[in-house]
């Protein structure tokens, strides 16, 4: 069996190499921050949901080096006292972030990781392996909900996803607002709700589709969808099926719904919901499926395509088109003072020292469209400056403005249980409803305001100054 | 610690929706047959690199429900003696395949999965799962290492995989051509050389670059890589490099490489390669790194940039732009009898029966460009048809014709050890070595012909013949 565990060794080498030469120079204990942000939002959208938080946080809280994970530092020739080091090493400490589920934008630090240089160093690849992952699918799944309204969305994606990144694909897409998935492994991980129809090779196995489904409906009468393409689905597919679901009624049973899955999805829906209520039933429900995405579906729903359920597979658990969200984890403090990468172009440097981020809150409670980084301990801005473009600033002393870092592990131990995987897609369908429409749209929307503040502005520059002397 | 195993839960509820209806029909221990192949080859390429067969074999040998999975069945109210069924449940079945690392092409059967339709229909998705993954990851790796000729690849993706998909892609882009990854766990997993270099943080968290040179020189003398954009590459970074490596030569210790990971990589790793040389360092290679995927380094190179190693991450282990190959699982036979989708479009249809794949090989012992898909037991054609256009056709009676598929699992167990991971991926440059250059370009490579038997025409003109009386 083909198993994986994520432990010490989930990790890349640099990580380690790294913490060898802080070890044996000793600055291995020397107390760090790091920050977690991204630079691009994936499909040219507006905003993030971000999720990962807590896998990224069950993982700490165990994380360590297995005997395996040891023998192959020493086989590979690494210190042996930084080894031995090694062996008891644990995660202590301390993590700052946004709240699994939160909208977010870019620059702005989402999660900030205090502790010892080498615990800090040592946790960047699965950090951000998880957290960029779980929120770049969490972010299409929101897409899909936005224009899918209230209809019902469907994970069908494991076969078509990156080997085990599946399941966590199906865990983040609910984050996102998806209502059930067809991956039992997810399912049974994370108690989300399994759902599934059936498959071409049930249909052609059997000597005719009138006895397939008829079979079907004879030993799953519950929660029965007929998948009706696999010959021709108006003269064949359609017409076997309310056959079935007539007998089914006589039985006192009833069809959920049948399945599309090739054609004109537009076209043959509305064929389907004629035919289906020509017959007496109204109460079957339509699923498409097959290449969707959030444009489909948007365009679908424009065309008024009846189609009740959304089963949507590769672009939802890839994340396509952009794969990858482009999350990085750059050091913000070392010893107590403030660090930073100084690039030839200032959206390439850093944000130096330990920061908070303040959202800007309008008075009918919606997001403004702006959040401020700011030094630790700064609680209200009255003006916030563009991060790149010096000379463009903006009052926003009339806000209400919210703090988003909190602490959630202290010495390497969550501070309080995860919320759980529905309250936390709760909170972002909450959250993404006070974001306006503009942001949301999928062309061109409009770009929300990531700003710093005086403070950290003039450490910024003082640090650039003092370093080109 | 976050863990996965894959069991008989890494699948689509439907399998086991199907399953359980087959079993209550008393269907389930009929023979049957699938094909798994793939239609559209990724990023517009000529070919794929065929991957994943050691890993899916390696999972089938032991595939069974865990106890979770179990309880997990009976809380969802599956039928109480199908989950007895389950308990005891083992894939017995027999496995077709072309050697992992073929070269392979859109329509023809690449692994064929004989056995009882309830062990059959079971593996669907994990099969799914495990071969459109690898093979994408190595057919995107194979694409750069063609573009790279001798100079050495490095995967540096972890931080920007699909989750644990990452493990799974540092392995397969080595079946591609690869060398070396970053990512410690699959190094040490599947055998593969590690590699890395450090990270901006560590320049930064020293008090200077140079101080952070001379650390990481004096600790990790051997195999030591210095990263040199953190604050300007030319004027400070391999100024610093240049310095700390005359200081390692008197120690009689050599700088392996420098890194460049921002700016113009053409401009820069001349700059830097001219600089190096001034100062005698001839020997201290350059890596790149930085958004990298086949087109960059194929411009890099028509440059002549003097780079010796290049680092990919996102593009590679994502497979970016695709994310997903569309391999798809049909029922070929079932007792004894061919099966098959009818579609409206041939193209959407699939081809019944047990088949085998012959490739024409020209007399140099080339690939020709085509492969013939023909009933189990022919062993020679004389003629080969366009699958979905009649009337076009072509002689190839002077072809060596070489059988791609075979037996490589029986009663679930593998026939032979796997060849393990350096010897696929030798066979699989050696098998790229025979496809002429036409098909390798990636701007509208040449088209491969995939053809069929007059057999198997036959075959599936009948039935669909049968169908529409």
């Amino acid at each position: 069996m083909l198993s994986f565990s994520i432990s010490g060794s989930y990790t890349d080498l640099y990580e380690l190499s790294i913490g060898e030469v802080n070890f044996l120079e000793n600055r291995h204990q020397s107390a760090v921050a790091f920050d977690y942000f991204f630079r691009k939002i994936p499909a040219r959208g507006g905003y993030v949901v971000f999720a990962g938080l807590t896998d990224l946080l069950d993982i700490l809280e165990t994380l360590h080096f297995t005997k395996e994970d040891i023998d192959w530092l020493r086989w590979q020739k690494f210190n042996s006292t930084f080894i031995d080091h090694l062996v008891d090493f644990r995660f202590r400490g301390r993590i700052w972030s946004v709240p699994e589920g939160e909208i977010v934008f870019p620059h702005c630090p989402i999660v900030r990781v205090e502790g010892t240089w080498l615990e800090a160093q040592l946790v960047e690849t699965l950090l951000l392996n998880i957290l960029n992952f779980e929120s770049l699918i969490a972010t299409k799944a929101s897409r899909m909900r936005y224009v899918a309204g209230d209809r019902i969305l469907s994970d069908f994606g494991l076969r078509r996803a990156q080997g085990p990144g599946g399941i966590l694909a199906s865990k983040a897409a609910v984050i996102g607002g998806f209502g059930s998935t067809s991956n039992v492994y997810a399912a049974q991980l994370y108690d989300i709700p399994a759902s599934g129809t059936m498959a071409h090779a049930f249909v052609t196995g059997y000597e005719s589709e009138l006895e397939a489904f008829r079979a079907f409906a004879r030993s799953r009468p519950e929660g029965c969808v007929f998948l009706v393409d696999t010959y021709n689905t108006l003269q064949s597919g359609i017409p076997n099926a309310i056959i079935v679901a007539k007998e089914m009624e006589k039985q006192g049973q009833k069809l959920v719904a049948v399945r599309l899955d090739s054609g004109d999805l537009a076209y043959l829906s509305r064929k389907t919901r004629a035919m289906l209520d020509e017959a007496g039933l109204q109460y079957v429900k339509i699923v498409a499926s097959n290449q969707l995405d959030e444009h489909v579906i948007k365009s679908l729903l424009e065309q008024q395509a009846p189609i009740d359920i959304f089963g949507v597979g590769t672009s939802l658990v890839t994340g396509a088109p952009d794969g990858a969200l482009d999350g990085v984890y750059k050091l913000a403090e070392s010893d107590g003072k403030p660090r930073m990468k100084i690039s030839e172009t200032l959206q390439k440097a850093t944000l130096p020292g330990t920061k908070q981020v303040l959202r800007m809150i309008d008075d009918q409670g919606h997001f403004f469209g702006a959040d401020a980084i700011v030094l630790q301990g700064e609680e209200h801005v009255s003006v916030i400056h563009h991060p790149f473009e010096p000379g463009k600033s903006l009052q926003v002393t009339g806000f209400k403005q919210e703090p988003l870092l909190k602490v959630v592990m202290e010495n390497g131990k969550r501070i309080a249980p995860s919320p759980g995987l529905t309250a936390i897609a709760q909170y972002s369908k909450e959250r993404l409803a006070l974001l306006p429409a503009e942001y949301k749209r999928f062309e061109y929307p409009h770009i929300y305001k990531t700003s710093i503040s005086q403070q950290l502005m003039d450490l910024r520059n003082g640090l650039i100054a003092s370093h080109k002397m």
